[in-house]
């Protein structure tokens, strides 16, 4: 299936390392740099066209050298970037309309969160269309019956498989990738769609998680949590902080939409919610507090600036279960090289010491 | 780490298959079988001594053979199997007493749940002196703090981590394994204890779940549900043809206290819940229905027999998230060999398509 991955983008080194469509956070030098880098980087769309297309603009500006710098065979056709939507909120004539205005488009779009499981056919087939079937389709799923609708309703280039460990928006049910992924490969081997690569997110942040999710059939991982605490990442200094500070990362983060009350984001269909560190906003809302009030406090503290951070502040801190193994900012290229090394290094080691094939390696240690 | 393992329990083929001592269904046949099979089976341990006594003898008459037949150096100090106790409700004493009627103490004891955690020290203490040491004491944690927490107050011979995707009691807040296993290893080389092998549990019942343990740095795995439907589980043929039937485990399973309320299980400390498969006492449960109707029905339908299990019955239906894998029941033995050679396969292969140092194997594909 990595193979199928390098087959669509060729710049791609393998474990394919994909930086998630993060909100606000993936900035388009963080999405170049991890493409530069040899992984595949996402920017998040916009609602509105003219700031999608100034986005994608700067983005392709950032991505002239990959060819050049990476020494992989061209790919003219299409930005060495990718873009993802929340559908409840966007139209696909967003999309379209901005990339009319640039001279290629983005090499895929990422679709998530759809109002009704018909909105995927709908945008799927107007993103082909305008971009002559250059763009591909990928489909974040959070269950087996989700993946096996997006297949049917839209024959997604990729799947993008998140488990419940993911930080930011997710389903507020499911299993982490452990069982939902190899659980997707069973399904798709049943309809003969085991040609769509899978990719894991959800908890993954270092060498040790990528391993593990080749091991449980991806082809490659999207990491959120661990692009947070890249140099390029466009949020507070003091979100950064925090996700280096972590720890403990099933206890010190929790989903709930109590993010969205806070910040008032409106339309997420109701089996979303979000995970992110626990604060003060968490505990006043378990002590009894309103949500009117909890607001008031919220917007009282963006004043605040770097000190609204933390466990006694309440800002908005999305962050997966893996915080806790984040302990530094790096710059992008240097989180996916890294990240992709040790993978390879623990999976030669680990197959080494247990694998039945390898002279000097027997079943027993 | 596999290496401790096989010091610590000779008869032991890697990578480490472990069977959890899961409350009437872990039958003498069941653990002895794991064992048998170079695994190590668990029983799960009686609050009273005579019954703990008798099943503790039940299973040294089962592994006679062990030695034998798997033709590993003998340990006759010990029974080759384990014995798990939930703290809140059972007394040391219940342990000391059972095992002074025995030959030889059982390998292992796994403890879990404490009132409080300075009950690991009691307990490890106990057992400890009771065997002059001949049994190791295995704690079960779910967080890092917790981990932390059993080291220090225990020093225990093997830790196991229990993610979220488990079936039966756990913590209601954690991590899957995926990030909790790594923070947990970093953790224990920050305080010099490395030296404890770690086992993970929780989703895992195939041997890409077993490959991907290893490759986050566990020692071995701990299966439950796996085990469920073994043909020498002690569970009703109902669950089990559940635990087959059931698809899609993040949804078709649910963590929740209801199963406790309604068996009316008292004792269990505030932080457990536990996950089982979704049927008719969770969806009155959300429609309103008081815990005083539920126990009602749910105590009628106990005499209907296999027809109270599934979607639509009450039954108290334990299974992880995993249970999706799970298409049929065969020998515990079988269990133990297929899910070992898999996890083999799975990491040469992956090894192979990924690793650095192998001919004929790059960085691409």
């Amino acid at each position: 299936m990595a193979h199928k991955l390098t087959k669509l983008y060729p710049w791609l080194s393998t474990p394919a390392i994909i930086s998630a469509p993060m909100l606000g956070a993936a900035t388009p030098a963080l999405a170049a740099n991890v493409s530069k880098a040899g992984g595949l980087g996402f920017i998040a769309g916009s609602t509105r066209p003219e700031a999608l297309a100034d986005t994608l603009q700067q983005t392709a500006n950032l991505t002239r050298t990959i060819n050049s710098s990476y020494n992989r065979k061209p790919n003219n056709d299409t930005l060495p970037v990718g873009v993802g939507f929340q559908l409840f909120n966007t139209s696909p004539s967003t999309l379209t309309t901005a990339f009319a205005t640039l001279p290629v488009p983005p090499t895929a779009v990422w679709l998530f969160a759809p109002t009704h499981p018909s909105d995927l056919t709908t945008w799927s087939r107007s993103i082909r269309a305008s971009t002559s079937n250059k763009t591909h389709i990928w489909i974040q799923i959070g269950t087996v019956a989700e993946a096996r609708a997006a297949v049917e309703l839209a024959s997604p280039e990729v799947l993008v498989i998140q488990g419940s460990d993911a930080g930011g928006h997710g389903l507020a049910k499911s299993a982490s990738i452990i069982s939902l992924l190899p659980e997707v490969l069973d399904m798709l081997s049943s309809i003969n769609r085991r040609d769509i690569p899978v990719l894991a997110a959800g908890g993954i942040t270092d060498g040790r998680g990528v391993a593990a999710a080749l091991t449980l059939g991806a082809a490659g991982v999207v990491m959120g949590t661990r692009f947070l605490a890249a140099s390029e990442a466009g949020i507070a200094p003091g979100w950064q902080r925090e996700i280096t500070r972590l720890a403990d990362g099933g206890v010190s983060t929790t989903r709930s939409t109590l993010c969205d009350r806070l910040k008032e984001t409106k339309g997420w269909p109701a089996r979303y919610d979000g995970r992110a560190a626990i604060n003060r906003g968490h505990e006043d809302e378990e002590g009894g507090m309103s949500d009117g009030e909890n607001v008031r406090l919220y917007r009282e503290e963006l004043e605040k600036g770097d000190e609204a951070w933390g466990a006694s502040g309440r800002m908005v801190t999305y962050a997966g279960t893996g915080v806790g193994l984040i302990r530094d900012l790096k710059p992008a290229a240097a989180i996916v090289e890294e990240v992709r090394s040790q993978a390879k290094e623990v999976l030669e080691r680990v197959a080494g010491a247990y694998g039945s094939g390898r002279a000097g390696a027997g079943a027993r240690l």
